[in-house]
């Protein structure tokens, strides 16, 4: 029997794991697991228990953590959730909220992720780590496996912006540069893992990062007063983070914590890497690798995210969509809405902002709904 | 009759002033003003509010705000207090604590002031605003300033680390590089506010950004389960952060949110410019200003702090003391604790760890006793 009080269950296959040791992904069909609470008692009476709380572990009895195990963080979460009232009339909106990911340790939203893949990768017993990254993972997992006294080999594209890179040698990561895409760098630190025995850490790889980043739909949801908003519209390249609210938005529902109905989600992508808008488009159930994938939108740039069924499952139960825009146009808006609001927009922010332009001029979105756009990192670390 | 419910009361003469409009400093002295809210009714059943509230705004009951004004806020505050297992034993603590406040909005501790400064000052009706900064007051100020619609004229010394000055342009502020120290950008900014009638955010120039960093103080105890540290390392340059928590402190003893005694402040300087510690081996009441100040901690460069008398009253009342770290020192332990625990600490950071070794074998501080470090900004800011 399992010591757990959670099981794994293949996205895919249904196929069912137990958590014991290092699980990366499902042995019958190699797709990425989800995580199982089915016997977590959560009631009402908790709530106060979550406001007591700091960070993103006051949500802790909703993670894959047992009583008496120490998570590894550096204080991630809580991030703002800002009403943008210059902006909204800007972009068109009565009202508009923007979650700034910015302000998590080490600059952006992969903090969550991977706080909670360390967590139980350390204790699973995990002494050394590798990830491929488009930026902000790399960061995360150098301080992160630092803080844990652990080393991480992280394989990035060369062409990632140097204040990341910077930022990884920081905190002592062992980078490795490759002239290619996150793909290209995924296989190689599949190769790394299996010659070192360091324990992969790529998107839906193992099933925790995605479990971190169900706290941004918890915290929204707490921020809000425990209510959901209409829309999402979130800037995916992996993907982890729509799934993640799209799965703490099904647990709150379930629990009767919020009442109504499951935000629309949805996926920003750059034009000149979209497989998720194309999927969408063609109703399809999974993504086609887009052939040459070129973004300033550097955490934009997965051209085949394993984690593509999932969104578009996510997208389509949500009654969402998908969304591509121009780098040109993504990049204006986040310095315009930057200055207009204070902020230290992201071109991923950029994005997401000029998608809900976009949504709202085709109808998609009502001036008048409540939406959460997202800054998925600070811009400083695009700057060089 | 004022609609506050607080006034203002001369930290030198004891003058007491009006809140309305927007105070500046004692008419009969010209030293700060520091606020009192003897009318303020809070007890013990007010903390459940305050859980429930997000970032500084939590502690609203403590600031200068009525019921029903809104704040100027990009979700400041709730930043980290982090134990550092792996730094302690290599300080030779048993225990250490770092409040990490490179997580705030614009990387560092000054969102929490300008914040608040920034609020009241449009409440009171300022239209534009000026400040001289020796470099993260300044990048808050733009962003705040954006985020209400003003604009913010900026004086820094030439030697600022440029990526603080590209943030500051990021924002929209209207930047001015001086040859010289803060002191010399000061006097130019009170000229600009003659000239213009730009509102002088100053340290202590102004009642407000001093009521923003007791936010400081209150967080720790809360952080810490209403209970206070032992003791305060902090860097201090213009002070503000230490008279803020001193503030704090006082306010949540005499409330009886916490019991025991007022943690011991110490403050910590660089060697190059290290006026309150020659002013604390003098056991003077003030600051002598320091003639050629020179330092890699741009933060504490501050030769002649106008908040100096209020510093030596607060470390001198709380038993505490002040010391000096070479900027050797300094950048030597920031790059250490760094990499040994996944931080980004800037040089004021490194200063703070560097000070609390420095007490640990001077006697002052115990191993066993529990200790709050601070890092006031993130280190990126300093990278080019």
């Amino acid at each position: 029997m399992t010591r757990y009080d959670w099981y794994l269950e293949c996205s895919a296959c249904g196929t069912r794991g137990d958590p014991e040791g290092l699980p990366t992904v499902c042995p019958s069909c190699g797709q990425p697991w989800l995580v199982r609470y089915p016997d977590r008692p959560l009631s009402l009476t908790d709530r106060a228990e979550i406001h007591r709380g700091h960070g993103m572990w006051r949500f802790r009895r909703f993670l894959p953590l047992m009583d008496g195990e120490e998570p590894v963080t550096l204080g991630e979460g809580d991030t703002p959730l800002l009403r943008l009232d210059r902006a909204a009339p800007t972009l068109g909106y009565d009202a508009l909220w923007l979650k700034d990911e910015g302000t998590n340790p080490t600059g952006s939203f992969k903090a969550r992720g991977l706080a909670m893949a360390v967590t139980r990768a350390v204790l699973g017993g995990a002494e050394s780590f590798v990830v491929p990254t488009a930026g902000n993972a790399g960061v995360a997992l150098a301080a992160y496996a630092a803080r844990a006294g652990r080393s991480a080999r992280i394989y990035a594209p060369a062409t990632t912006p140097r204040t990341i890179l910077n930022q990884i040698r920081w905190f002592g990561g062992d980078l490795e540069l490759l002239d290619g895409h996150i793909g290209d760098c995924g296989r190689r630190a599949l190769e790394f893992a299996q010659e070192t025995g360091a324990f992969p850490m790529a998107t839906l790889r193992e099933p925790y990062r995605i479990e971190g980043k169900k706290t941004l739909g918890l915290e929204i949801a707490r921020q809000m007063w425990w209510k959901l908003p209409d829309a999402v519209v979130y800037p995916a390249g992996g993907g982890t983070g729509l799934i993640g609210m799209w799965l703490a938005f099904q647990e709150l529902l379930e629990l009767g914590w919020v009442q109504g109905r499951m935000p629309r989600l949805y996926a920003v992508q750059s034009a000149g890497c979209a497989p998720v808008v194309e999927a969408v488009a063609r109703n399809a159930d999974h993504c086609e690798p887009w052939p040459e994938p070129r973004t300033v939108a550097s955490g934009l740039r997965v051209p085949a995210p394993l984690g593509g069924p999932l969104m578009l499952r996510g997208i389509r139960d949500s009654g969402g969509g998908a969304v591509a825009v121009s780098d040109e146009e993504l990049s204006r808006r986040a310095i315009e809405i930057s200055r207009l609001e204070g902020l230290d927009l992201s071109p991923e922010g950029g994005a997401s902002l000029a998608a809900a332009a976009r949504l709202l001029e085709a109808g998609a979105i009502k001036p008048s709904e409540h939406v959460v756009v997202f800054n998925t990192g600070a811009g400083w670390l695009y700057r060089d």
